[in-house]
């Protein structure tokens, strides 16, 4: 009968693939407070066409959570957590094809947010109304929990998911992304990195200057550039007294989980365009630094004169933007006093911090129902062996919406090593994208057969 | 009669006044070449009105030299140097009138271009005319050279000034600008400081990342706020080994004008909405370093999401433009051969530079023909005594156009203080500007004078 499902898919394929396709034309950046009511729009209607219900629009103080529920036929719960947001399109220049006009070629479908996480999104809703549609009951109850602020840093998921945190909870929640990695084999992924998102800014003179009374005007550029050199050395090290003090020490299961954990390092190199890793790490080092290091890093910076040719100014203000990953252990807050007073130390205190995002990190130990029955649907559908991440180095608010709750959570989805997320053309490939709606029907079914084991095993 | 020439002026003010401000709607930014060809058209028709020629257009490598000699009594000869080129006009916002559309309030005419340094260019072609519109014979032939590209480094201008050594040989050029100080004294300048401009870029991989591979991959922007800290520490001192060696030291006599070259700190801190010059320095320290020590300034650095709200990307490229303000015995390519080498040395070999300009320091005695005429004029139409500066914070083309040629040059003009060159909102008080006029028609007598007293002395 599960069988059928996927026959389902196969024969429905057009229709889905125009699901998510039309999702995409929608430029819902929540950074610019772009297109955002309209994608929430668009849910309604996908929702009332695959499951004839319309999703509640739960307010935050921000942009609503997309909500619904669908009944299953035992008392677990599973849920998916994704977002309705996408990152910024720009550099636009370096786009193929314009970013919110979806493109098929090469049998990759190119848009922003295709991968990150509208791919994903309809997947889910694809497979459960692909699962309906065959006349299936669901074995366990369905929760889908579409947040709109993700890539601004979910600062509403917090509030939103302690007041409505009976409303969400589940028995296992399946993370909003996953990739294949550079040799196809499929992620689980069993953790993210947290976050501390902060804007750095320094003022100077009331007005730009002519650059010569720099000999006697303070300049804020040259101030935070030497701000900037206090933070991190040259070996990576980052120099925030105590900024590593709370870091939780890497078990025996960790490394042996990141001894199986594959990093093709030649074809990420050879895609790139670079010669070698940072400090030419490579091997377990490499992957220790990816999946289990925290990282301060400079997402963005600007001062003065920006454009083509020579103009002599002293800028009267400059700002950078910058993310620290963190760890298990590290407190996006206490990150943050830390920074300050270390910047005070330094003798910079007028340089101005507005926190933007902030998050802790999450992990999911491996002996959970929703880890186990991923690992099964990976090997049911690959040829290769599933590529067990301990903890992604990507970030998101699994801390607070699943483990703070004591939900497990983990994930697995239809991106892949080339899906350029957060960057110009951003892709998925069209059959990853069918298999990837397979294998969500697939666990909603094994999800449920996890537990029955557990079950019959308890008795 | 002289003085019936300063009438003559007032009686033309509203003309004059025209010339200018049809000329500040030409937007002639040399950096983006716009409105060039225009600037250079709407000159013939000036020189066709003022004194039915029209100028030479002197071809260069990039925009061509306006040239034009007329014909006086003696063998003397008195130059004129300006540009028509204008600093690009960003940040626009900050405008309070369109920088290309001149607009007189409160006494003041706004515009870009305006005080740097179309108005000194017409009021020295108004003075000429209205010397020969009361039929009075001009004392010493006048030269007027109007390039093209100082506001972009004034790249050609050593090989036209090479070329045309002969046809621009002058007894005396009066340099492009001049202000007058807070306290409402004018200026007489006696030098300028040269200028090494460069463009420093990283490149690492070849499209920006997900900024979660900051774990692993090299960040540009990293790098370059490493490098550029190496370059200045935070006491100001430039930390490119040989940078400060061929300094020329101050003289008795520099350190004499210094003192009384007056800087009104109270009223430029106040301007500026700030409280302290640079590392609170005061009196003649302030003075010493504003006038006499070379500068490393960050005009402009990008890099990455510089946009509203929060993007977590690792940039794949990072740039800053920096100018060195060079002074008297520094050699620009020098001072790039050090730039480079100690970039090297300090592991930033992959960093590019690309010079985009390159100009040595200048400076002239006190006791020439040109500034003694200066300051006679200064203090005839002042009630203030004139601020004699020995060498001015700013950079012009003044070695390679004059002092490689044995031309003594100084300056003096119609900006003041508040003139905002480079910035928002440029503009010159309509009075300066007509007095202006009547101060460079005054010189041309007094310039001729101060050679006849000679003459005598000599005899």
């Amino acid at each position: 009968m599960e069988g059928k499902i996927d026959e389902f898919i196969e024969e429905n394929r057009e229709t889905y693939i125009k699901w998510l396709t039309e999702f995409c034309k929608i430029p819902s950046v929540a950074a610019q407070n772009r297109g955002m009511e309209d994608a929430v729009s668009y849910l309604d209607g996908l929702f009332a066409e695959a499951f004839s219900i319309i999703p509640e629009k739960v307010p935050t103080a921000g942009f609503p959570v997309v909500y619904a529920e669908l009944e299953g036929t035992s008392d677990k719960i599973l849920s998916f957590y994704n977002h309705y947001d996408v990152q910024p399109e720009d550099p636009i220049e370096l786009w193929e094809s314009p970013p919110f006009e979806p493109d098929i070629r090469d049998g990759k479908i190119f848009a922003r947010g295709v991968a990150d996480n509208k791919g994903n999104l309809v997947a889910r809703i694809a497979a459960i109304h692909a699962i309906r549609q065959m006349g299936i009951e669901l074995p366990v109850d369905i929760k889908f929990i579409f947040e709109g602020e993700e890539e601004i840093g979910s600062l509403n998921l917090p509030a939103f998911a302690k007041k409505y945190a009976d409303k969400i909870y589940s028995d296992g929640c399946v993370w909003e992304f996953g990739y294949r990695d550079a040799d196809g084999a499929l992620q689980v992924s069993l953790g993210v990195k947290g976050m501390l998102y902060v804007e750095l800014s320094v003022e100077g003179a009331n007005t730009d200057l002519h650059s010569a009374q720099a000999a006697i005007i303070e300049s804020p550029v040259w101030k935070l550039v030497w701000a900037l050199n206090t933070l991190k050395d040259q070996e990576e090290k980052i120099t925030i007294p105590g900024f590593y003090d709370e870091v939780e020490s890497i078990t025996q299961l960790d490394e042996e989980m990141l001894s199986h954990y594959r990093l093709d390092e030649e074809e990420t190199l050879r895609k790139l365009g670079i010669d070698s890793f940072l400090l030419n790490l490579e091997g377990t080092e490499l992957k220790r630094k990816h999946i289990f290091e925290p990282t301060c890093n400079i997402c963005g910076i600007v001062s003065g004169y920006i454009g083509e040719g020579t103009k002599t100014v002293l800028p009267s203000a400059a700002t950078a933007k910058l993310d620290f990953r963190l760890v298990p252990g590290q407190d996006p807050e206490k990150v943050l006093l830390q920074l300050r007073k270390h910047l005070n130390n330094q003798g910079f205190e007028d340089i101005r911090i507005k926190v933007t995002s902030s998050e802790r990190a999450a992990r999911t130990k491996p002996d959970q129902e929703i880890v186990k029955a991923m690992i099964v649907v990976a090997e049911q559908y690959s040829s290769k062996k599933p590529n067990i991440v301990p903890n992604t180095p990507g970030t998101g608010p699994m801390y607070e919406l699943c483990q703070a709750l004591g939900i497990p959570s983990a994930s697995f989805g239809v991106g892949n090593f080339e899906s350029n997320n957060h960057a110009p053309n951003e892709n998925i490939c069209v059959e990853d994208y069918i298999e990837g709606i397979k294998m969500v029907a697939a666990l909603v079914f094994e999800f449920s057969r996890q537990f029955e084991k557990q079950g019959s095993v308890n008795r």
